[in-house]
């Protein structure tokens, strides 16, 4: 653990310098985003030291083909590749006529803070010069969720005790590159560079060989010299163009440039409409003033605040990880485009070039479904249900019936191939049906399963019963050579959540059948119904441990707190087979099961295996930590709950797994919300009513949460000793606390213990 | 199946026409060699049809980055690649100013045979062109085995029936690549090239970032005009030098030439000397003039057929079989320089890119031990000394003690990168040891181990003795995680054949650290008994099945034969994951151990293995179909073990496997030896004395094969009624027919049956 901010907030960010050596993680946990564009927090000025640009434009990518040295039957042809889009953030400081670049110049003081709650980032620096003596430089940036196509940059340099000559260059540069570039390639085109007012750069994805339609992204900027400027330019060459300032500064003046661009894009209309809709945006948002959109754009945020806050009192660590890890999540994703989905790596970073993994439906999902409207948990739904068909296109690759949802997908077509995962990973599929039937149980509403969550309930359903194979020896059906979520086995015997999952998949689906009169053959429903109650499931009565794959007992069982601490984390130590036949979990396997589904296992089951696997789980997932908690949470193991949690929610702030250089981890940032409202809270909505066990963390002054559901705004606020439920919106409802119901008017007031 | 040369001939391959969709394999099959250098049977001529051109240095490599998506910990930083050497072989021919490209010419006849007892390619064929009406051209070609720096061509041209003006253009061109190149790139940089006399061009392998040495190759090209030509001249290029030949031929007339080339590199003389030693080897040898040349190479090709060769009457497609395995081994490898191994395409192809695999030792080895002088053997086994270093990083690289051989290698550096078989498959380990088993029992010559072998079989041992896994509520050692020969699962436990050969390489280590005093720690060598005492071996005493894997009785298990037949080979149409899961085999896996160890195992026990496993058994690696004949000819299945033998015999030559095209299957050619030798003559070595147990194919008249055994040379002769073997060479000796001792003057004659 490396604390990447020193100084605590609950609600902000703060950096206050500039360390070359932990640059990366700094501009990673920097980030903004909109859920339609983002970037990583780059510095404005040059900078020669360690650096990963990234500016992001959602559902804007680029096909690559895939690199592997032994192919596979059936692999996918290409990998989808989130791309770094032309720079519209980059001021170029010059004084007297020497370029500044951060990484060399001499640093007085720094001040870098994002504030949450209103989605902007504000620097204030002072740089001593040779050239021109000290000079404090301020800056801000937000992506505006009032107008999603609007950034918006303010840049000001003030001489403070000499006369400096001074230049500052900004507008749009396409000379961008991928870090993950196989060969180092370029991936624009450049279709227009104009030097007229707005500045306008159009680009366009390169031509690749798979048929996968380019995307253009028209960007138009207009910068206007708020104070100070003696000369105006414009520089144009091939692949960019600036405006450029010029001001003498005697001391105590300032040159002050307010920039406000849009960005516009192929997915959202015409190619040819795209300069004079995109000149149309900027110059309605560019007439409104940057004041006033910097209003307007935190008042949305404090909007989104009032459905989704969380307050932990007593312990700003813990606030400022979980403030944290929702200002991510929304900054990557608002639900507003159902064709969009949620990166692993949101708008910070490029690795995992997918755009949806199942840590969407896994993870992500019941924090959307709790903090927003309805609409918002229904387009991820629908984002999978549009693409059914290449899910079943998937799992005939593989000679299979029904669907398999790819393991990492922009626009359904798998662009995952290390066959271990990619054919193997199999309880993903688990994971979408898993999310329909959370929003079915948590709005009571099923017209989603009757108009389209049916069609994917059975395909997924026909790819169990086709999947697992009958063991006449055994007289049970059998899931042979998956990989469970447990990545450090691989090609495993009947994981037990795979198995289990499976055939709840097909339970449920069943129900819905017979429920909406679904025209399943006879003959089908059958063997579906054989598939499920005979599906093998490895547990043993005495020790009351579920098995997690056959052959586990077999292995050498020790535990991970044995490991020398300088082979850790073992996927950066040790060989890949090394791994792979030890006892070392990387992340929540069996337990998972658990949190599906509280109320199917006993506290007995829970705390068995609880004990008996998380002392050989390394955690090297960061989707990890976070289930742990919360079972350990359901176990009443309060001091692994704690720990685990404080693991989930600082795991990028505290740079746990040491790669948050590459940028955040973002969809499992919602386990950490998971930890809290199912955890601590004991949440649970999957018998039909709301209910809640609380184990708020014993120092932990009260624990306060906001939900949205079923047509209400309630806030829920407890510590060890009580438990309170308060109506802010919406009629009132039945709760259950502790197993006990209760009507709650206005506020409900629980003792507890 | 499909024959590829149609015509069968007991020495000779024999192609009677051009067809242009099957030159790829044609090519193959044509391929000559002779350990120092080889090629494909490419034309002489341009064609721009499917071809792979390929010429071939022994020992001449180029590391290149391995391609893999996602990267495991361990994995070699390049992969090793045979290259393309420049051609030195091709004859660009005009006819009245046009370049002739065969694959668009009018083929009037055409033959072309390789002479297997001479080593010699000719070729004569009459093109219809429509500049020079009918043209006879004839060439022929070889590699000399008596001067290895050295190759020889003719190449003629004769007008037929018009008058036609010919031109032939022949030299030294280093515009060559790989196909197998990652972005299509040249892998040899020019050092000179000159246009004396002889042509000369130095070419020498790119620079690369991995530290391995670069090789330095000259050429030197002297082409005589025996016949015919008017005008003389030398066309010199940046990569390329030419001697180019024009005459106009009347009817009747011919241009005749002879090329005789000279192919030195740095593995053997400093840079410096390239130029002038190969200049002085081929000034001597073309002052012998091309007929002497190709007289005594034929000689040595006759001298060692003396040795090896195999006579099979009564079927001339087995006959041709085994003497082009045999001619093709011999062509790959002939044990002169320790530092070369036997590359599993030999000269044939660019695919696997590596020098050694494992083949060597489990199949190629018996032969060259049981059929050449045993300094050819001790070469194979000391590459293996030599390497020893590597093979304990190797082991270090995935946290082990001892040695790990690599998977593939030229220089002992592993340049393979798939985690399910570098790291996993070690069976490999053991074959290193058998081999010098083999060695000792064979010629019963102990002081190899006592001064080489010793060391590698302690480092084996020592790895094996780490990777066994201690299971206290099994009180047993395992091996977890491993690949066994059947590729077509991967990542399983307890792999029986593994597990029986690391307990084998342990005892028998004990054995010679007891003979030979060596320094073993006590402790360690406890540890070894016990873990070889306590290996795990899956036996079912009643089935007498040896399970190939724990968890193999809970795959499906159906026939190979319910495969439907559009669905093989099941690696072109299955996704991997199915494969895997699929209790289908891909090569001798179990039965193996009846190979490797024949009087360990009873003939029920041989029987039930057979009969359980082999209708699993797909035979989708090469190496397959040779072992389980050998097993069922030990097991008295004579319809089984004639079908297989068959299969490996002519595996290339029929092209059984669809993919003789790319080159062929070098090593696995040994099995056939292998299956005619273990099998159908039943010998065995390892209980101190030469013995047989002949089982003739009832339909062959008889099988003849010569052995040199302990100073002696032997023919044994045999069909199904007698064996006869008659002492050519050497001391009276004691053998062993059907388990009666006879003792062999001149000539034993046993009535069998």
């Amino acid at each position: 653990m490396k604390r990447i901010l020193p100084e605590l907030d609950p609600f902000r960010l703060i950096q206050t310098s500039v360390d070359h050596r932990e640059n990366r993680p700094t501009e990673a946990v920097m980030s903004l985003g909109n859920g339609y564009m983002g970037a990583r927090g780059n510095y404005e000025e040059d900078y020669t030291g360690d650096t990963l640009k990234g500016i992001y434009v959602a559902g804007v990518w680029m096909p690559d083909k895939t690199r592997v040295g032994w192919w596979k039957n059936g692999y996918p042809r290409y990998y989808g590749k989130v791309i770094n889009a032309p720079d519209f953030l980059m001021f170029h400081l010059y004084v007297n006529g020497r370029r500044v670049d951060l990484a060399r110049t001499d640093i007085e003081t720094f001040r870098r803070t994002v504030d949450m709650r209103t989605g902007v980032m504000d620097r204030e620096m002072v740089l001593r010069t040779e050239e021109g003596g000290r000079l404090r430089i301020t800056s801000s940036r937000f992506f505006s969720i009032d107008i999603r196509q609007i950034a918006c940059m303010e840049y000001a340099v003030e001489a403070l005790d000499g006369t400096a000559s001074v230049a500052v260059e900004t507008g749009l540069d396409a000379n961008v590159r991928n870090a993950d570039a196989n060969y180092g390639e370029q991936f624009w085109d450049v279709n227009a560079v104009e030097a007229g007012s707005p500045l306008y750069l159009e680009s366009e994805t390169i031509e690749n060989a798979f048929g996968v339609p380019r995307f253009a992204v028209g960007f138009s900027a207009l910068t206007r010299c708020a104070e100070g400027a003696v000369r105006r330019e414009t520089v144009r060459s091939e692949r960019a163009v600036f405006d450029r300032f010029e001001a003498q500064l005697a001391p105590g003046e300032a040159l002050r440039l307010e920039k406000v661009v849009s960005v516009v894009t192929s997915r959202d209309m015409e190619r040819g409409q795209l300069r004079a809709a995109g000149a149309e945006i900027l110059r309605r948002a560019a007439s409104d003033g940057a004041e006033l959109l910097r209003a307007r754009h935190s008042e949305a945020w404090r909007a989104r605040w009032k459905k989704c806050d969380v307050e932990i009192e007593g312990d700003v660590a813990a606030q400022q990880g979980i403030r944290f890890n929702l200002f991510q999540l929304w900054s990557t994703y608002d639900g507003s485009d159902e064709r969009l989905n949620i990166g692993p790596k949101g708008f910070t970073g490029e690795k995992y070039g997918g755009a949806a993994y199942y840590d969407t439906e896994g993870y992500c999902f019941p924090m959307f479904l709790a903090t927003a409207s309805p609409e918002i948990a229904l387009s991820l739904l629908k984002f999978r249900f549009n693409i059914l068909d290449k899910a079943k296109e998937n799992a005939g690759r593989i000679g299979m019936r029904g669907a398999l949802y790819p393991m990492v997908t922009f626009d359904g077509e798998e662009c995952h191939n290390e066959w271990e995962i990619t054919f193997e990973e199999l309880h993903r599929n688990a994971a979408m049906i898993h999310a329909i039937y959370n929003y079915t149980c948590y709005t009571g509403d099923e017209s989603y399963i009757r108009d389209f969550g049916i069609h994917v309930m059975v395909e997924v359903a026909r790819f169990w019963a086709c999947r697992a194979s009958y063991n006449p020896r055994k007289d049970c059906y059998m899931l042979l050579g998956v990989t469970g979520p447990n990545e450090y086995d691989n090609n495993v015997n009947n994981n037990f959540l795979t198995n289990y999952m499976a055939k709840w998949c097909i339970e449920y689906a069943l129900e819905y059948v017979e429920k909406f009169a679904y025209p399943l053959p006879a003959e089908e429903a059958r063997h579906w119904r054989e598939v499920a109650e005979k599906m093998y499931l490895n547990y043993d009565e005495e020790t009351k441990l579920f098995m997690q794959q056959d052959g586990f007992m077999d292995k050498e069982l020790v535990p991970a707190s044995r490991i020398p601490e300088e082979e850790l984390p073992l996927c950066k130590h040790w060989s890949w087979d090394r791994i792979l036949r030890s006892c070392f979990i990387k992340q929540a396997d069996v337990v998972l099961a658990f949190y599906y589904f509280p109320h199917r296992f006993t506290l007995e089951q829970k705390q068995a295996n609880f004990r008996f696997y998380e002392p050989f789980t390394v955690h090297e997932s960061s989707l990890s930590p976070s289930m742990y908690s919360t079972v350990a949470s359901a176990c009443g193991f309060a001091d692994d709950a704690y720990r685990l949690y404080q693991r989930a929610a600082r795991l990028d702030l505290d740079n746990f797994n040491a790669d948050t250089e590459d940028g955040l981890h973002i969809t499992s940032m919602a386990g950490s919300w998971i930890a809290l409202a199912h955890g601590f809270a004991g949440m649970d909505y999957q018998r039909g009513v709301l209910a809640f066990a609380p184990r708020c963390p014993q120092h932990w002054k009260q624990l306060k949460m906001r939900l949205v559901y079923r047509g209400r705004l309630l806030e829920i606020r407890f510590n060890a000793r009580a438990f309170h439920c308060e109506l802010l919106e919406g009629e009132p409802l039945e709760i259950e606390v502790d197993g006990v119901s209760h009507k709650v008017e206005t506020i409900l007031d629980c003792p507890l213990g």
